[in-house]
């Protein structure tokens, strides 16, 4: 322990020192830096990198190499913008064993895969706190599909995958009883455990089922990273607190010289799931899925799940020793090195698949960890990056033979080569870098242009805002012998790591509207003249059209205080970028953004009488501001007839049929 | 009718024709663009930008000229990112008259003034749905009070201000009973009034108070600005729809040539108020104030309103006929000049301050409207602006002579002389430009170096985004005589107005941090040896410290399904950037961010037993995954003793005494 406080305590001198001494440098910048970044108006950026918004739950959307913030893709928290979690229709996406939940902790990001290569389809999104995966259909920038998985206490090394999208990949952060029996605290040992998780994707639609569960001892698994190429077969997950502390982890699980590499046989586990070695047992999670052609979300509430245990499934797990507590678990294009940073080393360990692979074949074993063969480091060692700086925490590729591994402690990003280990160059960052990322630089195919920093502290670097700052990314060109600093801008939320890929992957299959003769949204209202309002006891349906610049109906009258009122509002309009926005005054409740030809569901249960004026939130038109209604809400038993309508075609005395 | 619509169809026509035209030239971007926008790395911006997030309910800050993002300000909707809205302390922000309410529309903004210069103490911004003003301290960049408006149905006209801050107005958007009594909405001309509401500043504390309402004619108010110099005592209001339309006002709110500008003397209002001219009436609207060192929100409802009918007011309200539908009410940095700007008018109006004093007296009136004088038209008018373009909405000034009006129908800005209302410059924008805005640009004292235009629609802007696009800025250097583009940014929400100043008006006034020893929270805990776990019932207590890298108790045992467990964290940092975040697995709540110094409070109530993690959710060190805990909840009734502590220190079987 007391090693690890000084270690810590020398570093932390050494960050600020170092961020003094940076900071006078700081702009050193290149003549070149502004044209490098520069994007012209009209002009589009070259990849899209999509960054994890951390504490903010939801996925942003940058262009590169300018910075630019396109979109926020709400994933796990509510969206209040346009109406994501509060419209009848999205509410499901949020929905867990425990309700809905209105937030997570959105950490890290995966681009779908064919053969090694980004192929642009979808994006997973792993939630760190109510462990969960997410897909995102890169057609419509969408979240479409949300997985809980259960025996898990937060989901950290996720959401990584194969290389065909077999598996996405989740593990326990935060080991727990499985089962949720009620034990102490104090039993972690006999009764906690962790799990890693594979999901199978589905070629095709991209519906994710969990497949199965792997079983591990209590401990804190970290990140992961499948393997490529040689180490097809394998997934690799980085650990800490193998000490199996429960208290004070930040002194209690530093104590070992090395945790553990977890090495993953998936095609062997895949084996064994056929051949029926594992246990089925209950257990509840919400499996979300949105349908594109309902345009609505349901929540599925699955109640099984398949264990598999190493102890009954030989040569499917083995336990590679990693000094200090390891953060990223990092394969190079080819497969054959697996790169551990130990964010309390002083070096960078570089393992072998090929050594791995003979380790095994020669039960090169130190012992073992719950029945888990743990190898020989040094059986498996390719060798070590020395003297690389302090608290390694992430490596990423080029492509040309070079890794770059971000450092928190010493806040740079340092290049070497994994031919000889050599470090060939160091930047510095501006502060704490945690994860980097190159476009990618964690597949087969890196395009090795740029690399970006994503840094937790920002202090002096942008104009002040008060105790509360935004955390930062940098933008360095690799294109050269030497990595340059080119931009720094802020992001939003924590951004724990991003993926990016060439706009040309993506760009040309946008989806821009929805055809709305497929709409299949159950309340549509295929044109103004199928427009009206349904009263079923106190349930009253009001399907509303809207197109520039007018909704319909726009005068509703025969509405009760404790009435629910469920706006259902189409978007008419048939062209790209036209949406319509919708909201009542004094709606507990959020709004919609109702895209060209969509279907969306706004409840309002009125809790006083009065005149509600109801309006087009996002300007449409030059007379947007005209686009509005009132809805008059009478008192519970008065005797006011529904009415509905707009311009002469109000209706008195009826009600629609539908 | 058929006219406007003729118009509006030859119009949009005309926008398609023109951005087909203009997306060819689009890159014709200078070759020093570069240059004048890039913001070199650890450099800072010239300007604050402070933008409306409208349909996010949030205020977005941006640098200029690098427009990036720097920080979202939550103000009217829910921010699961840092706990806004969800923790204990800041959920009475959000209340109002109809319960707590998780989004608005945002607008306008308006930083404070002294002497008609910016002061850069406050900013102040509308919900234009539920009708409220907001007040955010530059100081901390946080929202600090929230004052709801009684007798209005939207608040879109708002938060314009005096020149020395006296008064913040807010005028009704969408027309309603006053008192909510149930009216058929047919019955507008009749029961239907709109209001101009001018909420009082206290100079030193900021502390809104609703001073008076000025009841006005059923209609619609859409902006507003205040006089300056000469014109210092009045208020102007836009108006449209005085055609009292209640049904398609796309067309029947469009009949009349001309609409009004509503000029208020609010110097004689005052008089009149302080004279018990006014009626006070009964008037339910919440007040919320943010109180800094307490750290906690609380919600008041107030329960009058002093009400002041021009009938009984005389020479406090005139009507000044404006071509047509007009949106813009902007005065020059004199005061002399009154801008009016018709959305579907082919000239723009200027009116005169001086010939609106001289026709007051000489009584040039041209009738009335519900008793309200009406000037004659060509005696307040300075001149027209011929043939500007199509669409204006809405004009800055840059302190040099000049006025930019933006275009929303033919996409541009226009630039013209006040002197002889001469054209001398115009710019393309891309698409549909809303409002424009200039720094300082509606103040006595504009900086007239850039220029902001707010787009609507931005189609083929960026890289794609699916259906749903991200609406933009663009930037253009005004500091010579032609207009020039330099930069295209994506923007949040619905970029409507914004406000910028220069940085050092700000800056050098951040907090950085609170003081642990001025910490007021009620549930404060002042050093990890007053942690501790209270019960009282059911209630249960956690007093909860946070500093790198442990949470102190991290092991929470006695605690029962049902249970409501307050997790008071306070974060014993005391240096800048260094916050925590806290929160608990599968709980339906958001999480918590606590700058250093600060306490913050999360509720969890636990519907089932198990092992439930909690974790900081910032990274704030290399021990940072480290920094989390367990809390077990056990079956109701069961026989588990409390017990808590951290490291060597769990205390079994006691209760902290506070």
């Amino acid at each position: 322990m007391k090693n690890t406080l000084l270690l810590f305590g020398a570093a932390a001198v050494l960050v600020f020192t170092e961020s003094c001494r940076m900071k006078s440098t700081a702009t050193a910048v290149q003549g070149d830096a502004a044209s490098k970044t520069y994007v012209a108006p009209g002009k589009y950026d070259e990849y899209y990198n999509f960054v994890s918004g951390g504490f903010n739950g939801q996925v942003s959307v940058y262009g590169l190499p300018s910075g630019r913030l396109l979109k926020v893709i709400p994933v796990f928290s509510v969206f209040p913008e346009n109406g994501y979690g509060y419209s009848e229709e999205t509410k499901a996406m949020l929905n867990t064993t425990q309700g809905e939940i209105p937030w997570d902790d959105q950490h890290h990001l995966e681009l779908s895969q064919t053969n090694g290569e980004q192929d642009g389809r979808w994006l997973f999104a792993n939630a760190n706190n109510t462990p969960r995966v997410a897909r995102i259909d890169l057609t419509t920038f969408k979240t479409v599909e949300i997985l809980q998985l259960p025996n898990s206490g937060g989901n950290h090394s996720s959401p990584f995958i194969t290389e065909n999208t077999e598996y996405v990949v989740a593990g326990t952060r935060f080991s727990v009883p499985l089962g949720a029996e009620d034990a102490p605290i104090s039993s972690f040992k006999e009764n906690f455990r962790s799990t890693a998780s594979f999901i199978s994707v589905d070629k095709t639609s991209g519906n994710m089922k969990l497949a199965f569960q792997i079983i591990l001892p209590g401990m804190n698994l970290d990140l992961s990273h499948a393997g490529k190429g040689v180490s097809h077969d394998w997934f690799f997950f980085s650990s800490y607190n193998t000490e199996q502390a429960y208290t004070l982890l930040e002194v209690n699980a530093s104590q070992k010289d090395k945790d553990y590499i977890i090495a993953v046989n998936w095609k062997k586990a895949e084996e064994y799931a056929k051949a029926g070695k594992g246990k089925k047992v209950a257990a509840d999670y919400a499996h979300n899925t949105f349908d594109e052609h309902k345009q609505a979300a349901a929540s599925v509430i699955e109640k099984e799940v398949l264990l598999l245990d190493p102890k009954d499934c030989p040569d499917m797990v083995y336990m590679i020793p990693c000094p200090k507590s390891p953060h990223g678990c990092d394969l190079d294009p080819t497969g054959e090195y697996i790169v551990g940073s130990g964010k309390l080393a002083a070096l960078i360990p570089v393992f072998s698949f090929s050594k791995m692979t003979s380790a095994i074949q020669q039960k090169q074993y130190e012992g073992n960890f719950y029945g888990i063969p743990i190898l020989k480091y040094e059986a498996v060692l390719h060798g070590e990056v020395k003297k690389p700086g302090l608290g390694p925490l992430h490596t990423e590729f080029d492509g040309k033979g070079n890794a770059y591994t971000s450092m928190f402690l010493s806040s740079e990003v340092v290049k070497w080569r994994l031919k000889d280990l050599q470090v060939v160059d160091r930047v510095p960052t501006y502060y704490s870098v945690g994860h980097l990322m190159i476009p990618g630089g964690d597949t087969r195919k890196p395009w090795g242009k740029y690399l970006v920093a994503y840094n937790k502290i920002t202090k002096d670097r942008f104009l002040p805002t008060g105790p509360e700052l935004a955390q930062s990314a940098q933008l360095y060109d690799i294109s050269g012998d030497k990595m340059q600093l080119v931009l720094d801008y802020p992001t939003l939320g924590e951004p724990h790591y991003g993926q990016a890929c060439p706009a040309s992957l993506i760009k040309e299959k946008q989806v821009k509207y929805y055809d709305i003769n497929k709409n299949g949204n159950e309340f549509v209202t295929m044109g103004e003249k199928k427009a009206g309002v349904v009263r079923k006891g106190n349930r009253v349906d009001v399907y509303m059209t809207a197109i520039r610049s007018h909704l319909v109906p726009d005068n509703i009258e025969g509405v009760f205080v404790g009435d629910e009122v469920y706006f259902h509002v189409t978007n008419l309009e048939q062209d790209w970028d036209i949406p319509h926005g919708f909201a009542v005054k004094n709606n507990p409740n959020a709004e919609l953004l109702i895209m060209p030809g969509e279907t969306v569901t706004l409840k309002f249960t009125p809790e006083k009488q009065g005149i509600y004026p109801f309006y087009c939130t996002d300007f449409c038109s030059a007379l947007h501001q005209e686009m509005s209604g009132y809805l008059r809400v009478s008192p519970k038993g008065s005797n006011v007839p529904v009415k509905f309508g707009t311009g002469e075609t109000i209706t008195g005395g009826s009600v629609a049929q539908k």
